[in-house]
Order: structure tokens, then sequence, then C-alpha cells
């Protein structure tokens, strides 16, 4: 699975509102799985509340370790967006209204509605480049290698689109997904001998448990795509000998 | 909102199934919000994937911060579940077979069945007690503040029962939800005005957008519900001031 090579990422959902329990992030699985198509590898996502120092802390701590950080939340026109100044304030440069960025919403909200607090979501960090989106006139922004995108997930999604074409990519992982009506107890020993055997594929073993029974399903994953089909097959292998019957399914 | 005497906890989900985006983490929510009915501050979330150097690291960075540090996934029979000994490593302690855990263990796996592998469940940091749940015979564990839980939902959900009355509380924060058929920027600086007047309650505003039209939803957070009251009316009366009718609900 170890591909020194491929970029990394991690994720910062940004918002009290992940905390408190009142919205369920699905922004994260959403970039998880934009980032697995393009075969960059996310390493750690965080989730911080819509404090300065915390943001801060937590993004200078993530852009220094991987590849990319993509962020989310807190760039709308309201007292709690304060997104773009900490961003600003972790990379120690300045922020101020952006041309473009003020010309984008100017576009699509009336002059009577374009207020200061609606003004303010065209701020963006010295040095920080728009991403742009299909949704809405907001743009989120790019500074050095981290994205800072919005917390609605449509607006969200459109502007991976609009990053999709600006990142370096690296092979993509294959995954092979076998399912089987055994404990995944029964047949440990026996998986941990192909993991061992396969060391440049990763086994994952996840039980469930249904109305119509328990199992296991187990997730095979490298970027060797002969490899996996083998390890697969070691895996099927295994789980016939334990006497019950595995189904493939990709991914 | 600050209420420097609540306790305060993360939750740090290990799994490559949630950052590979195959699996969705509903854990972290379900967690926030029993917390919040403890009057518990969630105050980070981590994820990390099945990698011990991460799991000890994003450990320690949390348990010395935070009141409780709540963790899911990797306890269970197979080579990837590897949180136990990570827990051990980063508390700096021994790791041995709990006798009380593998009698429960015994008790509801058949003796034939009792494999290596499964008896690995039992294995246990030296000072850590057990956390029981009423789903699974294999148990979670604490030790000092942190709660070592699995990563199956209906397990989990289990053990945070077990969990609860360890816990010391809080005062609950008490929350007023206000909807409104309005763009947020409309009332952007009249709220931040708002929100300036009530420093200890916290105003959060979330746009949305639903196929019967757009409209925000302004949530206002506090411990003391007689100044959630009066900030939640000052909310609906800067909503109709905007031309547009609030409607509140609670949570």
């Amino acid at each position: 699975m170890n591909d020194n090579s491929a970029p990394t990422a991690a994720v910062l959902v940004i918002g009290d509102e992940i905390l408190s329990g009142r919205t369920r992030d699905t922004n994260s699985n959403t970039i998880a799985l934009f980032l697995a198509g393009l075969g960059i590898d996310l390493k750690e996502v965080r989730v911080v509340g819509d404090v300065e120092s915390e943001i801060v802390a937590a993004l200078n701590a993530l852009r220094a370790r991987y590849t990319y950080v993509f962020t989310t939340g807190g760039i709308g026109p309201t007292h709690d967006d304060i997104t773009a100044d900490a961003v600003a304030k972790a990379f120690g440069v300045g922020i101020d209204y952006h041309e473009e960025a003020l010309a984008l919403l100017a576009a699509r909200i009336k002059p009577e509605d374009f207020n200061e607090m609606r003004r303010r979501m065209a701020r963006i960090p010295f040095g920080g480049h728009l991403v742009k989106n299909s949704v809405s006139a907001a743009p989120g922004f790019q500074i050095e290698n981290v994205f800072v995108m919005a917390g609605v997930p449509r607006i969200m999604q459109a502007m991976l689109e609009d990053i999709a074409p600006k990142l370096a990519r690296g092979r993509v992982v294959q995954a092979v997904t076998i399912s089987a009506p055994i404990g995944e107890g029964t047949i440990a020993a026996a998986l941990a001998k192909v993991q061992a055997e396969y060391p440049a594929v990763s086994i994952g073993s996840y039980p469930f448990y249904r109305p119509d029974g328990f199992g296991t399903q187990l997730v095979v994953r490298g970027r060797d795509a002969a490899l996996v089909g083998k390890a697969s097959q070691a895996v099927e292998d295994i789980v016939r000998a334990a006497g019950a019957e595995p189904s493939r399914h990709s991914p």
C-alpha cells in the first residue's frame, strides 16, 4: 500500500454545528471519495469549532505535513464566518477585498442587497487564488497547498470540480471487497498470514450485523492491480477453507 | 457560551475505511449528541488511519488537552486491530490478557471458536478498566481519561450506555433554532449586533437550499436558558424587521 510518491491530504472541517451534533458532517466523506478517485491519499481529518486559535493551530499542523489541506465551512457573510481571517493569520499574511471576488459577487447580487456583510465574502488572504463554483457567487480560495471551501455540501462539491484540475495525482488505489457469512475471528489468523505475504496491499476486516445475519467484509486495497487480484484470491481461498462462500464486489 | 467549569472532550476515530471513503463515520455525530446531553463540550474530532504512530501521537495530543477522549475502532480480533496496543504505547504501559475480559469472551464464544486471535480481544493495557456492552462479548476499556470503544455503531452505542454514569457532567447547553426564508447576508449586520449584546450565548447562522426555496437557520446556544430566550427573541425581531416571518423550533 505504501507509495511514497502519492500526494497526501488532510481535511479540516470548521464549525460549531458539527461539534454540537446539530449537523452531520458529510463533506469529509465526499472529499475522501473525490481524493481516492485522483489517487491522493487522505491521511487525516480534523473537526474544530469556530475559534480562530483552533483553526490556525490545526491548519498549520496539517499544511506542514501533507501535500494538500482542504477546509470546509466558515466563509459566509455572518459574524461566525471567520475562516478567511484565520487562514490569513495561519500564513502570516494580510487580508483584503479581492477585485475579482467583488466582481463575481456583484454579478450575482442585486446592488441594493450587496451590503457590507455580503462584501466580506470577497475578503481573500494576500496570495490567495479564487476557487469558483457553479452554485453560488461566493468563491473559496487556494493559498499555497490549502484549499478553502464552503460548508454547504452542494457548494463544496461544485468547488471540488474547480479544484480537481489543479491537483497532482497519484496512481489510484484499487479495492476489492469480499463478503462472507463468517465471523472475522474465525479467519483472523489465516488473514494475518495473507497480509504478511502481501505487504504491498492492505487488508481490512469489517464485521457487519444485519437483520438477516452477521458476517465480515474483507477489503483488499493497493495500487498494483495484479497484487490486489492475487491477495483477493488468497482471501477467498481462506474463506472457503473455513467453510463459507465468499462473494466479491468492487470496490 | 464559555463555561470553564464544563468538562471537555475529543473524539478520535481510528480506521483506514473512513479515510478511504468506504465507510461514513456516524459514530462521532452519535458521540457529539451523547455528550451534549451530559453538558460536556465536544471540542475536537480527529480521524486517523490504522497506523500505530498516528494513533499514539493523536491520542497523546488530545488526552493532554481535554477532560475526556473517546476513541472508536480497531479493537476487534484481526491483524488490522491495533488500537489497544497503540493506547498502551501512548500511556507508556504494558498490555496483557485481562482475566475479566477473558471470562466475558469465554461466556459468549464456544470453546472450539475461542482461538488465539479472538483471545487477543481480551488484551487490555495495564491500568485499564473494562467498558462492557450489551451487544457483543468483547469489551472496550477506560484508561485514565480515555475511553476506547468499538467501531461498529451498534456496539459503540451500547458502550456509551456503560460509560455515561462514569462521566462528570456540566450544565446542558440550551439551543433554540429559528428558521427564516431570508438570505443570511440580509440580516448579517443586525445579527452581529445581537451576538455582541449577548456574548454569553453563541449565535450560528446556517444557510439552506431546498427544492422549495432557500433560507437561513439561526441557532442560539448557551447554558443560561433565560439569556438564550432573550437572544432568540432579539434574533426573531431582526428577522421580522427584515420583512420575513421566523419560525422557532427546539433544538
